[in-house]
């Protein structure tokens, strides 16, 4: 097209005047301010200035950046399961029902999906809880997954991925004023979405710790202590678990399930379980177990009353499809009128993406038996959940060979969060840099090796203790690498801030004010 | 899989003690009770509840349900633009690249997405603000579109259609508590959406109202009304603009939107232009303008200081993918501290759906006059657009012809906002029952006849006059039928109000209360 401006009405002659901006840091939504998300936070934008450098001929000592940061399968190397993307395609462009090139399964669930949209097209808004089978498939998915405790799918509603769900679930739970504000319970460490939600609704943080020394175990007198402490200054309402857990990996036993759910109940507290990860148990000794199975089993006068959301996600599993931005949750016990009102709210953003609602469909309906694509499908998933496997025990088995660093088993979802310790030397330089210690070291980490990590902080920890959450996501040859490096960083971190003089010149008067803070 | 449940955990022998739940109307978040949202408000669950009842064998006066409530085209029967399906389908399952049955341009362009994505797959995360090549597109078409008016990429944010993108926006620009919080300008009629999120941020709705007697132009002196008055009350800070108009089918003229933002530069107001609708332009007397573009004309003093966000989405304009979830905006002159909270807080969501980025990617990137597929491309748009041009104009014709009836001409959008008169008696009646006028209308015209569309209540009007709001999406013969049936209902709902006694004995004492309150 021509350009057809006309340049005399740019008046390049006169000096502009900058004026103050209406939206500035002084005026932005202070809610907005108080929102940290260390997933994606400074170390991994640094690492993005990093690649770009590297791209552009700048020497590094490494050649690439590995990116450990966050639970993105597909970036790393993994390979979609055929059937999944099978059905998205065909549901994308229907014409390709007619090429023998496509399984009869993978048809008829494409098929079946679009019955079910608007003039039989995924470019059709779906209703504000999504399209009807998938929520139909979902029920019967959960209700097989509980070994037969009923589900029924009025109860679940499609998202853009759990963290959509979360955050509207987060969202009706908020209310109340100074010592009636709705407080979360939140294990720490946490996936940064609860403290970032939190933060942006005003809601109170109630922090319980998990047991880092006994495998990351919830263990329910810590949150008894948590939420008595709590209720001098905010209303307890909602109590928020991960499990298998992030950033921790940890896999709750039933029996601690049961116990939670009874403090749940006795306190009153609306539970959120977040089980995204409910597929990636990797350790023979462990299990997972649905809060709502063990509610069911614990006997109807708790299935009855306690209000439960679970969530789930097409992004974890053996899938790994973050970019589809698929999800559900199931919404147990909630008041009729309240669920109205949850509708109400779902429906000003019209619906999820339906092709995130086809792949989530496609999750829970996999091939069975008897049908064409099932040898495959399993295949591929099987070849997906073993590596993940592998790749667990291969991480923890290195990472505690490294003196000065303790992991904790990879008994599930894709993380492992060892404990680092760092010596007083640099605890200091980074007090100086008003930085945590951990990002100091993740900082470092990150300028010599190219690996990118999210420091400990950016999901809570114990005060005076350190940490770092890499994925197991790498294929085995570069995790091993990863590893490797990673060993050698950290000895020559402790070499480096345990001679007798700083190696920086920066704040040397304060260098002696942290020296008896020593992480435990 | 057997079922393996011990029944014997299910103390049914006991009856169970339903406590009083956690959330509940009186503990729910406030502000989510506030919000409001018609497009899928109670007529259209009562639509959904007679279309269950239809497919279940209840007999009605009608045979179908016409949902003309929301702009949802292929739901209504368009066709998908078949480029557009196959690129998206090729980046969701690439082994199609190698089927001669899709042309090459749509393979160069999935090529060209996936070489952006994580590990070259659609289920990867993509960056918080989008896949870079997606980005870069859009700001190359934003300067075709704007005749060679600069866009940077860098000012792109690809979002989970145009919805989320506002309410982003938004979230940024809510401060202040009293007299000091923030106040955003919307018209009136509005797209409830607006409304919704003002509620949902506890922002200050400022309505300024169109000029329903000048085709709803936008009249700057009714802007300086509306700021003037709230500024005892709130700070205004925010001015939005729908253009072309929904609910109300406006073009905005050249001069008008020059008025605006020079009224926007001296209050110091933030501008929210949602130009969704800016394909759909169907009066050969009306032309879009972006208001970038005419800033730009205002010359550099407005084009450097004026901050203001567009928006756009894959939902409208002749492609119709809402169900695809994707959409951008374009910020200009954002303080740059206050873009890297954007983008935090935008991370948190980790990214928008990678397949309605890629949708996005193909409608402003369409194929070229030398490509294969720009005939049959240029053929399937310009059939939609023409289409809907015949549309808008039957529409008006019809509703025009109506006694009691006055539509402005539908210049773009995909709505009719007809004003309709209600008779004092059917006021009075819906008085009674606690229920705007126009929504006993439209409940009526629902029972009656089976088509649904959304009162004029719901997006706003003067006080005393009655609308509603239709899409002109259904295909011209079941519009015409839809019209005819529209009308007649009109005629016999005039008729039955106009009778001397109620046809309704309902608080027959208030029957004369509202008598003096008539519509203009």
């Amino acid at each position: 097209r021509a350009n057809n401006r006309n340049e005399a009405t740019v008046d390049t002659g006169h000096p502009i005047t900058m004026r103050e901006k209406t939206l500035t840091m002084a005026t932005l939504n202070p809610q907005v301010k108080a929102v940290e998300y260390a997933v994606r936070g400074p170390i991994v934008i640094k690492a993005g200035d990093i690649e770009r450098g590297l791209q552009e001929g700048v020497k590094q000592p490494f050649t690439e950046v590995i990116k450990a940061n966050i639970g993105d399968a597909h970036a790393m190397g993994q390979q979609p399961i055929t059937f999944v993307r099978q059905v998205v395609a065909l549901c994308c462009f229907p014409e390709l029902m007619d090429s023998p090139a496509f399984p009869d399964d993978a048809k008829q669930r494409a098929q079946r999906i679009l019955q079910d949209c608007g003039g039989h097209s995924l470019g059709s808004y779906s209703a504000s809880q999504g399209v009807e089978c998938v929520r139909r498939d979902i029920a019967d998915y959960i209700a097989q997954r509980d070994q037969g405790v009923p589900a029924d799918w009025n109860n679940i509603y499609l998202t853009t991925g759990a963290s959509d769900g979360i955050m509207s679930i987060l969202k009706l739970l908020v209310s109340g004023q100074g010592r009636s504000r709705t407080g979360v319970m939140i294990p720490i460490p946490q996936y940064p979405l609860y403290s970032a939600a939190i933060s942006e609704l005003e809601a109170v943080h109630i922090n319980y710790y998990l047991d880092e020394a006994n495998c990351w175990a919830l263990d329910i007198e810590e949150l008894q202590r948590a939420y008595m402490t709590a209720k001098h200054h905010c209303q307890p309402r909602v109590l928020c678990i991960i499990n298998p857990g992030n950033p921790t990996g940890q896999v709750q036993s039933k029996k601690c399930i049961e116990e939670v759910l009874h403090f749940a109940y006795e306190e009153n507290l609306f539970v959120m379980a977040d089980e995204v990860y409910q597929d990636n148990v990797y350790s023979p000794d462990s299990q997972f177990h649905s809060f709502k199975k063990v509610l069911y089993e614990m006997g109807p006068e708790y299935f009855s009353n306690v209000e439960l959301a679970s969530f789930h996600s097409t992004s974890k599993g053996y899938t790994g499809e973050c970019g589809f931005r698929g999800g559900y949750m199931e919404v147990l016990n909630m008041d009729p009128q309240v669920k109205a009102q949850l509708v109400k709210l779902l429906s000003v953003r019209l619906c999820p993406p339906v092709s995130g609602q086809a792949a989530m469909d496609v999750i829970v309906n996999p091939p069975q038996r008897h049908e064409p694509s099932y040898a495959q499908f399993t295949k591929e998933k099987r070849a997906v959940l073993d590596a993940l496997a592998h790749k667990a025990r291969l991480t923890e088995e290195i990472l505690n060979s490294v003196p000065g660093m303790t992991c904790n088993p990879v008994q599930g979802a894709m993380y492992a969060f060892p404990q680092i310790f760092i010596p007083p030397r640099a605890i200091q330089e980074a007090q100086s840099l008003s930085m945590a210690p951990d990002m100091l070291y993740c900082l470092k980490l990150l300028e010599e090796t190219g690996i990118c990590v999210v420091p400990g902080s950016g999901f809570g920890q114990r005060e005076g203790t350190y940490h770092f959450r890499m994925t197991i996501l790498p294929n085995p040859e570069k995790l091993k690498v990863l590893l490797e490096k990673l060993k050698e960083f950290h000895l020559r971190f402790l070499e480096e801030y345990s001679q007798q003089e700083p190696q920086t010149n920066r704040n040397a008067q304060d260098q002696h004010s942290e020296m008896s803070k020593k992480p435990d």
